[in-house]
C-alpha cells in the first residue's frame, strides 16, 4: 500500500486530516514525525535533528496562516543517543521559534523517532481548498536546494559541507547552502502569517511540488497550469549543481522537505511581493480543467512517498 | 540517566509539563508514546494496541478533570504491520470514546511507534499539585490487575486467557480479568469529569502507585501516609492471584499501567462516593511533613521508569 493510498483510507475515516494542520476552534495543530533511518541516519548532529523536527511543524502552522505557540515533543531513543544534548537543543530551538513546549513523552526504543505536535494560533486558517480557476500560483522561493543537498550528502560530502574529492571554491559554496537547506530547512512562519487574506490556499513544499501541488488542487477540485521556465532554481543549481552531477530538474520538481511555501491568490507577483515585502514566484494559473500540467504536458506527482520507501 | 533525572531536566527547561496534560487556555493537550519492545510485544493484538494507546492518553486527560475531544496519531510502523487494520481499530476506538482524530503523521520504522496527542476540554483543570495536608488519599478502583496481567502473559498465558499448563477455573477467570485489564484499560474518563470541583490534585496510575503518589506529593509540596490495609487488591488477587504465583505487594503498590485516579480530597470516602455515584477508595492522608509512609516506613517510588528499562 503507498501512502496516497493510506491517506486517502485514513482521510476517508478522518475527514478533518486533508490540510497542513488541523483546525480546532481559533487554534491550528499538527503532528509530524521524525524517523531514524526514514528521514534521517544516524550521524545527523543532534542540533540538526532538533532544528528540523521543530522546522517541519512550524511548516505546516505557516501553511496554514498560523502563528506557532506550542509544542509536545515525543522522543523514542536508543542509548546511543546523547539525550540531555537532544533535549537542550530542542529547548535552544523552542526559544528560537519562540514556541514553548508543553509536554510531551520519553520511551527507549532502537530507532530514534522524534514525533512533535505544534499548535498555533489561526482565526482565518489557510485551507488547502481555496484555489479558484484564474488564481495565480506562487512558490516562496527558489526550489531544489533541500534535494540537492540530500544528494551531496548521498555522495560523499560531508553534513559540514567538506567534499568527498576535489572541488571548486564555487562548487564548495553552492555545496555548503544546499546541505545546510537540506538539514537546516526555515519554515515560511512570518510569510503564512502575512498571507492570511491575501492566499486562498496554501500547502509546505514538503512531498515535492509536483505531489504538493497535486494535493492543493484535489482539495480545491481544480487543476493548474505552470511555466517551467518560471519556478526559480536553488541559487547555483543550474551551474555548480549541474556541474556536482544533480538532477536539476528532479530535485526542482519532484524534491521533498523543501518547507517553502506553494499558494495561490488573485493578485499579481508585484502586487503581493508588494504587500508581503519580499520577493515570491508566480509560476503559473488555477484551471477549471482538473489537470494538472507543467507547461503543455501531464504534471504528474513523483514527489516524495514516505511509505513506498520501505 | 534515569527517567526521573531525564524528566527534572526537562522539567527545568519546559516548566509546564509537570501534570499529566499541559493547560492551553481552556484545553489540555497530552500526548503518550507506545514503542514496540518496551510497552508491547509484537504479537499484541493490533485492536489492543489501538485501543491502549488511545486509553493512556485519555486517562491522562481524566486525571485533569477534561472532556476529551480530539486526537492526533503518528504511527511508525514496520511492514509487518497490517496498517489498514490498525487505522480502522483506531477509528472504532475513537468512535467508542467520542473523541475525533483530526490528524497525524505515517511513516516506514523497522520498530512499531505510536504516538499519540489527545486534546480535551477543562475550564477547571484538576493539577497534581493541589493536594493540602489533611487531605484524604483515593483510588478510583482496586490495584494490581494490570500486572499481574503482564506477568501472566510473561509466563506462558495467552492474550486470549489460555493457561500455559493446567488451571481451575476460577484461576482461568481470574486471569481473563487480570490480563484483559492489562490489554485492555479502561480510563476514567466519566470520574475525571466528576471529581472537577471535588478533587484538589488527581495523577493516574501509569508509573504504579508508588511512583505517582511521589509525583503527586512532589507537585503539592506534601508528604502522605498510606495504610496498606485500605488499598483495595484487584478482585481475586490475593486468592487465585496468589495460587499463580503472583507478587501481590510488589504489583498492588508498584505495577504500572493501572490507568486507575490517584486524587485527593478533603471528602470522606462515603461522601465522595455519593456525589461520584460509585466506588472510591480512601487509602490514606496528606501530611505537612513531606515523607511518603506506607504504615509506619518509608514508600519509596519503585514503579516503572521507561528509561531505566533498557
Amino acid at each position: 500500500m503507498s501512502e496516497a493510498e493510506l491517506i486517502a483510507r485514513i482521510r476517508k475515516l478522518f475527514p478533518r486530516s486533508g490540510d497542513d494542520a488541523a483546525v480546532i476552534g481559533d487554534q491550528v495543530i499538527t503532528n509530524d514525525m521524525l524517523v531514524e533511518g526514514v528521514d534521517f541516519t544516524r550521524d545527523t548532529p543532534l542540533r540538526s535533528l532538533a532544528r528540523k523536527s521543530l522546522a517541519v511543524n512550524l511548516s505546516d502552522l505557516a501553511a496554514m496562516g498560523s502563528k506557532p505557540r506550542f509544542a509536545l515533543v515525543a522522543i523514542a531513543a536508543p542509548e546511543w543517543v546523547d539525550m540531555p544534548l537532544l533535549i537542550d537543543e530542542l529547548a535552544a530551538a523552542a526559544a528560537e521559534y519562540d514556541i514553548e513546549i508543553v509536554g510531551g513523552d520519553l520511551s527507549a526504543s532502537s530507532q530514534l523517532v522524534l514525533s512533535i505536535t505544534a499548535i498555533g494560533e489561526a482565526e482565518q486558517p489557510i485551507l488547502r481548498s481555496g484555489a479558484r480557476p484564474g488564481d495565480r500560483v506562487f512558490v516562496s522561493r527558489p526550489l531544489g536546494g533541500a534535494g540537492a543537498g540530500l544528494f551531496l550528502l548521498q555522495h560523499g560530502w560531508s553534513a559540514g559541507g567538506e567534499p568527498p574529492g576535489d572541488a571548486s571554491y564555487s562548487q564548495r559554496e553552492f555545496a555548503a547552502a544546499a546541505i545546510r537547506s537540506h538539514l537546516d530547512p526555515q519554515p515560511e512562519v512570518g510569510l503564512g502569517l502575512k498571507l492570511v487574506g491575501i492566499a486562498t490556499a496554501c500547502i509546505d513544499v514538503s512531498d515535492g511540488l509536483s505531489t504538493d501541488l497535486h494535493h492543493l488542487c484535489e482539495a480545491s477540485g481544480a487543476g493548474a497550469k505552470i511555466e517551467r521556465a518560471r519556478i526559480p532554481p536553488f541559487h547555483g543549481l543550474t551551474t555548480e549543481g549541474l556541474s556536482l552531477g544533480i538532477d536539476i530538474r528532479e530535485v526542482v520538481l519532484n524534491g521533498g522537505e523543501e518547507y517553502a511555501l506553494l499558494f495561490t491568490s488573485s493578485m499579481r507577483e508585484s502586487e503581493l511581493s508588494a504587500r508581503t515585502g519580499r520577493p515570491v514566484y508566480a509560476i503559473g494559473r488555477i484551471t477549471r480543467e482538473k489537470d494538472v500540467l507543467l507547461d503543455d504536458a501531464p504534471f504528474p506527482p513523483r514527489g516524495w512517498d514516505h511509505f513506498a520507501k520501505h
